[in-house]
C-alpha cells in the first residue's frame, strides 16, 4: 500500500481517543467543574496512576493545583450533546454544574464529587506534575472507583452490549465502538 | 443510577484504548521491533508531542533509550490477528518481523521503519522521558507523518467508512468503531 507524508501537526492522526470529563473542585464557587479531555491515558498498574494533559491556561488547571486532587468520568455516547455542550462552555465563567443542572454522586475516598450518570468514575490524588510542550501532564493516583453495576464484567472488562463509550474522532465529531468484539476472522494477515 | 464501588487498581475502566504499535530499531539484530502499546497518547500540539508507557523491563524501552527514536503504528481492525500475534512474541527473543514475514515501509525523516499496512504512522524522536509508578513515559516529538491516501478527511479527521481503528478492550478483546458518527439524537439529557 503506497501512502503519503502529511503535516506533523494534526493530532486527529491518533483520534479517537476516549473522552474523559475532569471534575475539580472550584472553592472559590464552592462547587465543581467538569471539562472533557482526551489527551490521557492510564500510566502505571501499581501503583494505580492516570495521566491527564490540560493547557496551562484552563481553569480546571489552575483549580487540579490549587485543591491537589480531581475525578475521572467516562459517559456512555447517549451523552454525546451534553459533553459537547461541556467542552464549550467555560468554568471560568459559567458555573457548568448549576447551568447545565448536572446531577452529581459524593466522593467516597477524596473530597471531589463525580458524575452520577458516568458509567465508571475514579478519584484521584494529584502526584505529579511534567511540562509536556503546550500542556501540563498532570499524574493522578488512582484512590476510588466507582461503577455502574453490570457495565463490566467478572474480569472488569465493559460490557459493551451495556455500555457505548464515547470516543473524540476531531473536526468536533464523536464516534463509539461496535458491540462485537473483533474475531479477526476478516483478516488475511495470517 | 446507583453505582458500587470497585477496586482501583484495574486499568481495564479506562479501555477501550486505541493500539499503537510501537517500531524501535534493533542495532544487534540489525533490524526492527514492533509492539503493541495502549497507554498512549497526544500530549502537545506545538510541538506535536506524542507520549508512550513502557515498562522499563521491556526489549522496546532498552531500544528507545539505544536509540533515540520511535515509529507509531496505527492498524485497521482487519489486523486483530497479527496484534495479538506481535504482543504474545518478545522481541528479546524472536525477530518479529521476519517471523511474521512483516512488510516494512522506509523511513522519510529519521531512520526507523513503519509497518507498510499502516493507515496511519508516524516518526518520533525522543525528547524526554519520565519515570510514571512502575512504567517509564517516553515523550517524541512527531517529526514525520505517513497517511494511507482516502484515510483521512480534508480536516485530517479519520473517514470511518474506509478505516475501522483497532481498539485493546482487556482481557484479550478487541474492538472497532460504529461507521457512523454520534449525533446525540439518541440522548435524553438536553
Amino acid at each position: 500500500m503506497e501512502r503519503e507524508s502529511a503535516a506533523p501537526a494534526s493530532c486527529y492522526f491518533f483520534y479517537p481517543q476516549l473522552v474523559c470529563l475532569v471534575g475539580v473542585l472550584d472553592p472559590v464557587r464552592d462547587g465543581c467543574n467538569f471539562a472533557p479531555v482526551v489527551w490521557a491515558s492510564p500510566m502505571s498498574s501499581d501503583p494505580p496512576l492516570f495521566g491527564i494533559c490540560l493547557s496551562p491556561k484552563t481553569y480546571s488547571y489552575e483549580l487540579v493545583l490549587k485543591v491537589g486532587e480531581f475525578t475521572l468520568n467516562f459517559l456512555d455516547a447517549a451523552q454525546t450533546p451534553l459533553v459537547q455542550r461541556l467542552g464549550k462552555l467555560s468554568g471560568r465563567t459559567t458555573d457548568k454544574v448549576k447551568t447545565l443542572n448536572l446531577p452529581l454522586a459524593p466522593p467516597e475516598t477524596l473530597e471531589t464529587p463525580t458524575l452520577a450518570m458516568a458509567y465508571v468514575a475514579a478519584e484521584c490524588q494529584l502526584r505529579d506534575r511534567h511540562p509536556v510542550g503546550d500542556q501540563i501532564l498532570l499524574i493522578g493516583e488512582v484512590m476510588g472507583v466507582q461503577v455502574q453495576p453490570g457495565a463490566f464484567d467478572a474480569d472488569g472488562v465493559l460490557r459493551l452490549e451495556r455500555v457505548s463509550p464515547l470516543f473524540y474522532l476531531g473536526g468536533g465529531r464523536y464516534v463509539t465502538t461496535e458491540r462485537r468484539t473483533c474475531t479477526g476472522s476478516t483478516t488475511s494477515s495470517d
